[in-house]
């Protein structure tokens, strides 16, 4: 993986984030691992600050803002995870936070950004330009934008997952054949890309996605960005990102072993047992990892697969719906 | 403490328990010290086996059998998750196990049971004799009685939460002002009451019951063990044991700082946060200690305490209807 942009280490964002972040586990479900007739290790980031991964790269990135760039405030848009991350880490070094939100996101979400003293900024997700309204809003404040997934800092903050996955694994006595992650922009994907990729070069990364929105799927065998196709519908509220990042694609398409995509059936069937079975709160976007293992898209008889619940932060009406199988 | 029943050693009981539990881990959420003013560190048995910390008792007694009392199965009474815990237990080491088990038990409970492999005996929980049902049953087979509490193994098997607890806290260098767990018959609190005894001296320790099945906070105020009065009403349905148990109150008396009693709102509200705030399914009677530190009933400002959610099994309805809030 030559030619990866300046400023990606995995490591460095490991050492910034030691002592803010949970230091979520590696867990194991004796079902599941019967079921599927492998080592299914759970790392469960709907544990982590705010319920997602997602304030791993968002805190890598703000705690490195000079004193001036502080003062004058962050500005992101999202829908509804990484807002979370923002809000919560600049909450906790004392910046603004402006966040770009569409109007019908998941209200949790939106609940929980402002309540981390974040200014919400809401748009309309088919009618409005959500980075036009971002960079103005940065413009007229002079304030930072903090992208969701195509900066190097955000990867590498995200790419901290992997790196305790491995060290968990290892201290187990386990090699990881596979591993599994949602990937909407593919920044969390990316980062553990790179995370393992001296690390543990045997173990194969697979990137998840919702069927209509599986562009990295399609990327990988294009082996170019290719788009979703326009009118695609899911409830993967945090995986519908228009295509793979440009950074993020770059490392990606270097390291992914290939994608899976997944029907709403299975990831809500994924979400019911993740309540059932492992008791853990999984919103869609979260679930399509284990998703792909239930429904078998990966074979992991035999096999240590590692799987990432990547958020939690679903409406309680949705998720009542769906662990009530309505 | 002297006096103790010889058998009870949870250091043992650790060591047979070793690669066959799940090492769960200890829990910090950042929203929840904020709101409390302290640090809060959650024990999520949930994550265990069978969902609850059951699974660890049963087993300790179960692994310890003779090959011709393996040969004869065993006989348990619970409400659902002691009969889950037997079962597991069971299956894993083949031996034969038949549960009596409420005819009102959740039904996810009786499911799990049964997916286990265990023969389930209902009875009439207002109007039946469960313990004398359960020995008839062992006469008739030559079974070993697996009590649900007051016995020596079980004792020991469940307190190894605590020394897990109390290793974790070492490791993060904190010392527990307070450790409150829920209390049925007793034996995870007695359990924990033995495992801190020597190695944590000024931890308290508190028990945590619905109102009016706080048997354990009337008898530890009378010094003797009272029972419930009839006619009380709780959701939690884990924990309508009608008295301490003998053995256990002989430990709990001599190590407890006291008992709390929560209401059925307050637990509603616990599980709710726990749903919104730490992604964790929490049963009723398994969120008792979350709920007395979220109401108050314990100040936790400037303190470490160290809280147990016991359970997560719970029907999907009625799950859905609590983070309703209906």
């Amino acid at each position: 993986m030559s030619g990866l942009p300046q400023g990606v280490d995995v490591r460095l964002a490991a050492a910034r984030l030691q002592g803010v972040t949970v230091r979520t586990p590696l867990l194991e479900c004796a079902a599941l691992n019967e079921r599927v007739g492998g080592r299914i290790l759970i790392k469960p980031e709907v544990l982590q600050r705010t319920g997602t991964f997602k304030f791993r790269g968002a805190y890598n990135r703000l705690v490195q803002l000079t004193p001036h760039e502080r003062e004058a405030g962050v500005v992101a848009w999202s829908s509804g995870n990484h807002a979370q991350g923002v809000a919560a880490a600049a909450a906790l070094l004392g910046i603004k936070a402006r966040i770009v939100m569409p109007a019908d996101a998941p209200r949790i979400k939106t609940e929980r950004t402002a309540a981390l003293g974040a200014e919400i900024v809401p748009y309309d997700r088919l009618r409005d330009d959500r980075e036009a309204i971002g960079r103005a809003l940065a413009a007229a404040h002079g304030a930072i934008i903090v992208p969701p997934y195509d900066d190097p800092q955000i990867v590498s903050g995200q790419g901290t997952v992997a790196l305790e996955i491995a060290e968990d694994a290892a201290r187990l006595g386990l090699t990881l054949d596979a591993l599994l992650a949602p990937a909407g922009g593919g920044g969390l994907i990316a980062g553990m890309c790179l995370a393992l990729g001296d690390a543990s070069p045997a173990t194969k990364i697979y990137s998840v996605e919702p069927t209509g929105f599986d562009d990295h799927r399609l990327s990988l065998i294009a082996g170019k960005r290719v788009a979703n196709e326009a009118g695609g519908n899911s409830f993967c509220d945090a995986l519908l990102a228009p295509m793979p990042g440009a950074l993020t694609f770059e490392i990606n398409r270097a390291r992914l072993a290939g994608g899976f995509a997944v029907s709403d059936d299975e990831v809500a069937a994924a979400m019911r047992y993740a309540f059932t079975e492992m008791k853990l709160v999984v919103e869609p976007g979260g679930a399509v990892a284990l998703a792909a293992v239930l429904s078998g898209k990966i074979d992991a008889r035999g096999k240590t697969v590692a799987v990432v619940l990547s958020g939690g932060n679903v409406d309680p009406r949705l998720f009542a719906r769906v662990i009530s199988g309505l």
